[in-house]
């Protein structure tokens, strides 16, 4: 893997782009690394942090004379950032992301800047904590790590091998599907469970005794609601993003838990036994092996 | 509180009973401590760690003797064993249990053994851990925390108190609620969450692409489904147990879930950030005052 970025650009700069930076930083695989952000006083962080060199308010500035820009924005804002970037991106200059919804991203650059898409890679590094901003990232936030990419029609082999260049780079394990399928997985194993701690603890909050109901919460209870805490902007966005993939999953959930309803008002106690064991096996297996 | 027990008599010497005896005696409140259960190998090495004296298969001579029987039997075997304690149980002796359901084991002493009613005083510590059986049982698992118990209209107010007693020699925090209260709120912060982590990982597992959709799980997906590993046996019971508060709050969550489904399909994302913002704060909230 030899790959040297001499201008990065990192619009975005929060725990996910500034995590990027400070690993291709260490790996010494950069020059320059350019942010881009609204936030002042954050950038002016990553600055002194060293996470970046310098900084601008501005898409196409940060973007001019770079080689490789990573957006790191909220999926709301990435319509704009791809219309900011469509006369600024340098020629030869690669783009990629690293959204959790990727149909909802390749539209968004489609609509906004169709001449962009050969040269944009969408890209997903499934990592992240529950903070945010530039002072929570850190170089070995993509070590051993899965990145997906979701390469397009569009893309040459070349383009998609500098970008998965650049996550191996990180120490990411980097694979590849299509966009809808992506969309499909991170539904069912990220944004459905997401939905579930929200609407639980949604659902317990509006209950009329919810203090009492909290206060006898046992630790089970905690580890299962964590992600409850996210940022509710950020869900709010991935939910819209990823709704056509999401909206089923999250119906079929409403049925198999009136299915699961049904069997405990009928008492039948064997169907509710092979639903445990199906699942606590699945749960065992999956552990052992992660 | 000063209250000593001569002979003590654990029906199911499991992570509950036996941590119950280990602290009992730890705090040289209790004399002589006699096992009851089916398992000969769990009941032997019970002997060997010292968490109990001597042992029977059978719960009437268990009972023979003992002024304070504590019944931690699976809820399914609850029935059986009241019936067995019906003629055993010494005059004065009073008893009390570990069941995760109330009003299922009211019922259970209401068919089989009326007359035990007065000195039947129900119980629920809220603890525990993925183990099981006597290897797993140790002193503090009671420490600071709650105790429930669900007095009924027969019991003497000396007979709740002793058993209030019982638990705060064990460092635990006791409260009282009604039976029916008690099953409400258990459905609400345990029963209800362990549903969901098992109908999920069921509902994956059932996914014909089930072992890539586990290989992308992130973290957080770990966390959300660790109660998923649970003993499905007990949580057949339990479900049969306390059908009539579970089944209710899972319809309701069925109904919760196909809410955001549609608000989803919608794009609603005003609706979107107010429940997430909503959940969020409560969570929050919780983990602050807990």
């Amino acid at each position: 893997m030899t790959l040297r970025i001499d201008r990065l650009a990192v619009i975005g700069v929060g725990l996910i782009g500034g995590s990027l930076a400070r690993a291709l930083r260490d790996a010494d695989a950069v020059g320059e690394i350019v942010g881009c952000g609204r936030g002042k006083t954050n950038l002016e962080q990553a600055v002194e942090l060293g996470v970046i060199d310098r900084y601008t308010h501005d898409v196409a500035d940060a973007a001019a004379g770079a080689d490789l820009v990573f957006v790191a924005v909220p999926l709301g804002a990435m319509r704009d950032t791809f219309a900011a970037l469509r006369e600024a991106l340098p020629a030869g200059a690669l783009v990629t992301d690293g959204g959790s919804a990727k149909g909802s991203v390749v539209d968004d650059c489609r609509h906004a800047a169709p001449e962009l898409l050969p040269r944009f890679v969408p890209g997903h590094p499934i990592a992240g904590t529950e903070k945010n901003g530039v002072a929570a990232s850190f170089a070995a936030l993509y070590r051993d790590r899965r990145v997906i990419l979701t390469p397009l029609a569009e893309n040459s082999p070349d383009a998609v091998g500098r970008v998965r260049a650049m996550w191996e780079i990180c120490g990411a394990e980097v694979t590849e599907m299509s966009v809808t399928h992506h969309d499909e997985v991170l539904a069912a194993t990220s944004h459905l469970p997401h939905m579930l701690a929200f609407g639980l603890v949604d659902m317990l909050a509006r209950l009329k005794e919810n203090d009492e109901i909290f206060r006898y919460a046992a630790g089970g209870f905690r580890d299962f609601t964590r992600i409850a805490s996210s940022n509710p902007v950020m869900w709010r966005d991935i939910c819209i993003a990823n709704r056509d993939a999401l909206g089923p999953m999250l119906a079929g959930f409403a049925d198999e838990m009136n299915e699961l309803a049904a069997r405990i008002g009928a008492g039948d106690g064997e169907a509710l036994l092979e639903i445990f064991d199906r699942a606590k096996a699945a749960r065992d297996r999956y552990v052992d092996s992660s």
